[in-house]
């Protein structure tokens, strides 16, 4: 199996503390981790939901990509991103089949993982992301 | 555990024989299930990720509630379908909780399920569906 499990949904907010609050009532429970992404600027918020998370982002700098995002789109679903065990072999895979991808090369994510996105024009506007546990 | 896992994603597509190409690659392997709702006007396919599924949409008709998504955001994510043991009691807690709900009744969905939306506008611009086996 290529794509094991949707690891978790990225979801875009404009207050984290808000969100966590929210989401904290729909879920019954509360976050379990909160933790900044630096290269990314943007600090995350993680949700536990079975064998799947949802993932809350908020941008922590004007150029960050979810603050680009809230701009154009507003608060909402940003990513899915799908677990592998080879992400390399992955990327390899779907380059082959003609996916574009935005990382051709992983690069270190949030949640001990290592990650790499697809191009969202590739694959019906959904921006797909592989992660690998490190 | 309130919300057990994120059931299915759903994608709402222009084309479902051509996505259903596109994601056959990204998957390794083919949609499990084509499905009409004939009551939301969608034609739908299904494709296991392990725990989790995504399904594509394609509107059947101009007024269904995709081809109106699809008009406004483009093709891309629509929902997020949580599992649930009892949709009664879920529906009545999230309610209580103060999210608005968009069916105070479960209602039969695709792949034999009773299903209920949440309104995006109290989870922060995500369109929540929660799911329950029949």
């Amino acid at each position: 199996m290529s794509l094991h499990k949707i690891e978790h949904i990225g979801i875009a907010v404009k207050d984290l503390e808000a969100s966590n609050a929210l989401f904290t009532k729909l879920f019954g429970k509360p976050q379990y981790k909160i933790e900044e992404v630096a290269s990314e600027s943007v600090m995350t918020a993680f949700f536990e939901s079975g064998p799947n998370k949802i993932e809350l982002l908020q941008a922590t700098h004007p150029d960050s990509p979810i603050a680009k995002f809230i701009e154009k789109k507003g608060e909402g679903i940003h990513h899915i991103a799908f677990a592998v065990e080879d992400i390399e072999a992955e990327l390899k895979r779907l380059s082959n089949e003609g996916f574009e991808l935005i990382h051709k090369v992983p690069k270190k994510g949030a949640d001990q993982k290592l990650v790499a996105f697809l191009h969202p024009k590739s694959t019906n506007g959904v921006l797909i992301e592989l992660c690998q546990d490190i």
